[in-house]
């Protein structure tokens, strides 16, 4: 039976795994899940894009918001700010077990891959999730503000700042998780999940080994395009290119994935453009469930062909 | 005016607190709280006693049950029990705030004592709230099923081991934290709540200095008798007390103090008995605010008789 690895971020790449899930075994699959926005805010280990996931595969997510818990009360909030704590970066009373959680295994020298299985299986998510890396990676943007790290600029400053330039402190010296490399080597299929190339795929690329790996693997690995009729759906894709000087088409997506990716994904509007590479065409806007499960589908379906 | 320093544990001291606050000004009280309840949980710094007293004096707490915070909400605990982590120990969403808050200032080399002064500013309390020493100090209680840390007997054995002894760890390396020495001998008037004598206040009494600074104290200094009817009104003072070998007699309170107060007020059921020290009498349960300041007037009353 085949096996799939997922390169994702946050929450476009989380709709395409819970697809993904929902067309086939969740067994089989693996996420290799950015952590470059992962932050320390009082004290607690966060990881948006983890936990983005985990609420996401587990049904605990909040289906409207797209992260976050479902059922989510904000007592802390209120009270934290009352004593003067800090009120830019949304912590929800049941979210925060998992940062508590988690900076409570991560002082005991537990790993993050091993704090992300375990939380995956208290939750009964049978997906692997897999951390890009157990050490620290962060994504730095440099702006006309100055240098800001991720949740600065897309949290409290809301990607307002213009960008010129993006790095990805300790990358160098990070490893890929155990597992990743290996998920990678070992995978039928390989996706690139439609999450931001620059804030949330390419942490994943700069941590030394996976890009090499992604090159040699026999499976053929697709990326979905996050632009739809030349925009983002959601977040800063589009601004973001604009302001590193990338034209808003597919084939600067594809041309940003050179050599990593052998097939590109895009949206039905967008067939008339040709990306530069071998491409297939749906509706990429997921919505709901069953888009989710179509982009899932047309990903896996336009794999099989570049398989052959 | 008047100056005022309590020596205080949790609820039962706390109410006494709060009644002194309602028939003087709060800013003219100091209250020295017991530490020695302090513990680390999921990694977080909790201060059971300091926090119960700005919960009563803020107004916030939960007045049904006399600790935590009043319309707490609970989400957290249930996230966190559903990946594992533990529940035996109440952690309301809003009283995070505090443990939060608390352990990321302690970690950035705060003091207990600035950090309580900060939180108590933040929430209008006037009192002056010292923890007894911003070092640690860890009630142990020897049971027969072994030594533990006071939370463990308290809260998770709910006091049902046999107590044989009880130690202070790291009370003999402790300092007194700054201003408690200076609220003792720049005193008017010195109350010892009627707090567990053993639990309560025996770990302020063992850092080295307060008790040398209570016996030099030019103030009267009156505790109040936790016992009524020689039975203690909530917690496990009576039992302790058999368990260590004790009377349950206003004499051995007496007796316990002995050299450190000049009186003991006790409850009006007591008064055949002759503590064996100075002593007055006044209905000593506080089931209401008009019992509180009942209670904390008949103190200072009494302490007045005593300045003569």
């Amino acid at each position: 039976m085949s096996r799939v690895t997922v390169l994702t971020g946050g929450v476009g790449g989380a709709k395409l795994v819970l697809g993904l899930c929902h067309i086939m075994p969740p067994e089989r699959i693996t996420a290799i899940v950015n952590t470059g926005d992962d932050f320390s805010l009082l004290g607690l280990a966060i990881s948006p894009d983890l936990d983005t996931l985990l609420y996401t595969l587990s049904g605990k997510g909040d289906t409207e918001k797209g992260w976050g818990r479902g059922n989510e009360t904000w007592t802390f909030m209120e009270a934290a700010a009352s004593l003067g704590g800090p009120n830019w970066f949304q912590l929800g009373d049941g979210d925060l077990a998992l940062h508590v959680l988690r900076t409570e295994a991560l002082r005991r020298g537990e790993t993050l891959s091993v704090i992300t299985a375990n939380f995956a299986g208290a939750w009964g998510v049978a997906t692997k999730m897999l951390p890009m890396s157990d050490d620290l990676v962060a994504t730095k943007i440099t702006t006309d503000e100055g240098e800001l790290d991720f949740q600065t600029y897309f949290v409290a400053r809301r990607c307002v700042p213009r960008a010129s330039a993006i790095h990805f402190a300790g990358a160098s010296a990070a490893q890929p998780a155990p597992g990743v490399l290996e998920a990678i080597m070992g995978a039928d299929t390989i996706l690139i999940a439609p999450s931001n190339p620059y804030l949330s795929v390419d942490p994943i690329l700069a941590v030394p080994g996976i890009a090499k790996a992604l090159r040699a693997a026999k499976a053929p690995v697709v990326a979905i395009s996050p632009l739809i009729g030349g925009q983002s759906v959601k977040g800063p894709t589009a601004k973001l290119m604009r302001e590193l000087g990338h034209p808003l088409t597919n084939e600067a997506i594809a041309a940003h994935y050179a050599g990593i990716i052998d097939g590109l994904l895009i949206d039905e509007q967008d067939q008339a453009q040709n990306p530069g590479i071998l491409f297939a065409c749906t509706d990429t806007l997921m919505r709901d469930l069953g888009d989710r499960r179509r982009v899932a589908a047309a990903a896996m379906a336009f794999a099989r062909t570049l398989k052959a």
